[in-house]
C-alpha cells in the first residue's frame, strides 16, 4: 500500500471527536501495516483512546470504512424527495447523487482514496460495498415510486443514476485525478445521456 | 415457498444429462423443504444418482444455482465483441444482453423463477448474485475497451446495460409476467433511452 500517511496531518474537523480520531488512526494503520494486521487495540492506542470507547462508536474495524453509509443514503433520499415536482425521474436522481458531493469534499478525499485502496484489496469489503450500492439504488427507486414514478422506470432511473455515481466516485478517488466530485459527476451524467441518445 | 413443483414434470433437454437431473432434483427439494434443509445426499437420491457423481458436476448445492454464470458471461462478451464495428457502445451492450435471451427461454423460466425466489430469501445468495452482475459488467466494459471505447464511456455503457438487464430479468421471472425476455428487454431499453433523453 503506497499512499502517504502525511495526508493525515491535517484532519480538520475529524480531530474534534472520538469517532474521527479512531477513523484517522485506523486509516493510518491500514496504510502502514495493512487491514488484516490492524487490531482494535492498536487503533485505540494510536488514537490515544480506549478499545472500550472504540466499541461505543464502531461494531468492529470494518465499520470504520462503512459507518458513513446510512447518513449518505439518507442525504441522497432526502434530496431526491425534495426535488421539484416537475423534475424528471433522472433529474431527481441526479439531484440526489449531486448532493452526495456534500460528503465527498477535498477534506474527505484522502480518506476516500485510502478506503478505496483497502476495499479493492479485500473481496469481502468489496462485496459489502456492492451490497451498499444495491441498497442505495433500492432506496432511490422507492423514493421515486413515492413521487409517482412507475416501474420499471423508477428502478431504471435509480440504477442508471447509481451507475453514474459509482463511476464518478471511482474517478474521484483515482490517484491522478484532480477534478472535484461535482465536475466529474456533471461530465459522467452528460456522457450517460450521450451514450443513450442513439 | 409457494411455487408449484408440477412445473418440473417436463424437464425436456435437462433430463438427458446428469447435471440436468441434479438441477431438477435440487430445485424440487429447495421448493418442497427449503434451501437450508436440502442436502447433497437428498439431491442425489431424488435424481437417482450418487453424491459422488453430484460432486463431479457441482462444488456444493449453491453451485446448482450459479453454474450457468460463466457460460452466460462468455455468451454475452462474445456477442458484444461480434457486434458491427459501427455499432454504438450502448448498441453493442444491447446486443450482448439480447443474446442472453438464448439462455432465458420458456423452458428455463420455471427454473429461473424458483431460483429467484430462493435467492431473494437468502442474503448470502443475493450477495453472490450481486458479485456475479458486477463481474459481468466489468467483463462487458473490458470488451468495449478492446473495441476502442474509452473510459468512462465503456464502464458507463456496461453499467447502464447491466441495469437494463437486471430489471428486465426481474420482470421476466415475476410470477404474473407473461411476456418473453426479448419483449421485456426491448421495452426496458426503450425506457432507459426515454428516461435519459431529457
Amino acid at each position: 500500500m503506497s499512499l502517504c500517511v502525511n495526508t493525515w496531518i491535517n484532519m480538520g474537523r475529524w480531530e474534534a471527536d472520538a469517532a474521527g480520531r479512531f477513523r484517522a488512526a485506523a486509516m493510518e494503520l491500514f496504510s502502514e501495516i495493512g487491514y488484516e494486521q490492524t487490531t482494535v487495540s492498536a487503533i485505540a492506542e494510536r488514537a490515544g483512546l480506549t478499545a472500550r470507547t472504540f466499541f461505543r462508536h464502531f461494531a468492529d474495524k470494518r465499520e470504520v470504512l462503512f459507518d458513513g453509509t446510512e447518513r449518505l443514503q439518507q442525504l441522497m433520499v432526502d434530496s431526491l424527495s425534495q426535488a421539484p415536482a416537475e423534475a424528471s425521474p433522472l433529474d431527481a436522481v441526479a439531484a440526489a447523487i449531486r448532493k452526495a458531493g456534500d460528503f465527498f469534499d477535498d477534506e474527505r478525499r484522502p480518506f476516500s482514496r485510502l478506503r478505496a485502496v483497502v476495499i479493492a484489496a479485500h473481496p469481502d469489503l468489496h462485496e459489502r460495498e456492492l451490497i451498499k450500492l444495491a441498497r442505495l439504488s433500492g432506496a432511490l427507486a422507492a423514493a421515486l415510486r413515492t413521487r409517482g414514478v412507475e416501474e420499471p422506470d423508477a428502478s431504471l432511473a435509480a440504477e442508471a443514476g447509481i451507475a453514474v455515481f459509482r463511476i464518478a466516485f471511482a474517478q474521484w478517488v483515482a490517484e491522478s485525478e484532480v477534478r472535484g466530485y461535482e465536475e466529474i459527476l456533471t461530465r459522467s451524467l452528460a456522457r450517460l445521456k450521450a451514450l443513450t441518445a442513439h
